[in-house]
């Protein structure tokens, strides 16, 4: 696999303009006065399907030629890419096969099946996914669609970042969660790729730190029993993310639940926003770090609000 | 007291503009889907302090010249208008007594004092927070502000349909909570002052219907024994509010609890958006009474977002 460039994201930009939302960038004068930054908040809870896996996913469909394209798309999923995949495929009246887990929450399962995906069960292991996936797409013929590892999905991820450095010019850091890389990887394209100044940060969860460790020893380390409240991050880096994340981006910070919680709560009650806890780990980290933020210009991808609320984390 | 007229509101509109949001119109594809009608939700619940009571307030605090506000100004709130009135009084740097019950919401409580307002506790009936406002009044000689039967009120909340009808042309019908009527007898006077064939219809818990047994029998009635989760729309309708309604009021529609919860969950899970049950109200009412709004274009004031998120209502 090749990895996108800065063109790839222009062109998917204009590939999904007419499928997915320009989200709006939100700021706080509590949350700014209560970090010393100025922060501006790109709203991929807002997007379609409620976070920014509408991006990539619409990309990979549009990009298959009619004859890739005839017999659908396949993935495995817990969360968020599965419904956005049954969501861009429903646009271009393909089936879309999502293999999920039988504890995935019931509001990503509902979400996929009001999209028009095809759940298929399978027992909560990676192994049984990937072999539940197997034998999907031996059966049905459908492309697979990989969450992040896959240069149609980076170049669509990082058509949010693209959109928030033209909402807002003269940005110092742009700060994003990482989970597979997908988010972080088109976004350090993006940023890199129209200003080599700007400071590209990524934030994971200290109980799913694979992408922080992997960044230190300049070598791809397994996850190894994620344990983490942001259930959009528990994924393992993606071989070719990890290669795009080494280049550009310049820093991995940890959080830990506790402070994810908090910068959640945070966006809840003075920024009226409903974020899930993996969209708010960002954010998290500038509250960890407070000390490299303030007085910055800081750019923070909200990357989805997709969370069950009857069962709040607090 | 007089009615304000819609030179008033537009001159509040331009007293306030300094120090109060524009707030954005956000729309909902799967909610319009949901009620077959276009819906375009004013968010209120982005304004400062987290309601459109911001408004109103800013409105009355700038309004006085400089020999009445020597003393600052007080009120009796158990919620928004409280540290509506105190963030105001704090930008002209005067100071904001705020009678409080002592089974007011700690959320409000604690935004009152964050804005700096000072706090005098009181039993929470009507007549203990009367009095001790009476007490507060003569002690400060500071200027009463009432939350809703002041035209100076009325004008500011108008303000919020004023922009609205700008930022979406062409509306069939505006659609708003009622409690005391600040919000209703503003967004009345505005949309009928601009356009007479646009309808406005007001939504009321049935819980505390004084406004629709006002409205239908063409005399003031009082509010008794209020039950509804709406913690913002208890209070018994003003009395230059009721005059304002009767004469440009289309309807009041009421719903019962459970479908503001039923709103309420679908405004945070399909727009993400954290809305307290008042501000769910208006939605309630589309709720409820599909066949009025069906193939119209609809604006709904989304009056607040300060809810407890550790006391959520499911």
């Amino acid at each position: 696999m090749k990895s996108p460039e800065l063109a790839d994201l222009q062109a998917a930009r204009e590939r999904i303009a007419p499928y997915v939302h320009h989200t709006p960038v939100l700021c706080s004068q509590q949350l700014d006065g209560h970090t010393g930054a100025e922060l501006f908040f790109k709203c991929e809870h807002l997007q379609r399907a409620g976070a920014f896996k509408a991006r990539g996913a619409t990309n990979a469909v549009l990009s298959l030629d009619a004859t890739e394209a005839g017999a659908g798309v396949a993935t495995h999923s817990s969360g968020n890419h599965g419904a956005a995949l049954a969501m861009a495929a429903g646009q271009r009246d393909l089936p879309a096969y999502i293999v999920m887990p039988t504890n995935a929450p019931t509001v990503k399962r509902a979400a996929v099946a009001g999209y028009g995906g095809e759940i298929i069960e399978c027992e909560p292991t990676l192994a049984a996914r990937e072999a539940t996936l197997a034998t999907v797409l031996k059966k049905t013929g459908a492309v697979a669609v990989h969450p992040y590892n896959d240069p149609r999905i980076i170049a669509g991820q990082g058509t949010a970042a693209l959109e928030l450095m033209e909402q807002v010019p003269n940005l110092d850091v742009i700060v994003v969660p990482v989970g597979g890389g997908g988010l972080l990887a088109g976004t350090a394209l993006a940023a890199k790729g129209l200003n080599s100044r700007i400071e590209v940060v990524a934030v994971e969860p200290e109980g799913a730190d694979d992408a922080f460790r992997s960044f230190g020893l300049g070598e791809l380390q397994p996850q190894t029993n994620p344990n983490t409240i942001a259930d959009g991050l528990r994924a393992g880096l993606g071989e070719l993310n990890f290669e795009i994340i080494r280049k550009h981006v310049d820093t991995i910070l940890t959080v830990p639940d506790s402070v994810i919680v908090e910068a959640m709560k945070l966006q809840w009650t003075r920024m009226k926003q409903v974020v899930e806890p993996s969209g708010a780990v960002g954010f998290a980290g500038v509250l960890e770090h407070p000390e490299r933020f303030r007085g910055r210009r800081v750019g923070l991808v909200v990357s989805g609000g997709n969370v069950d609320i009857d069962n709040l984390p607090w």
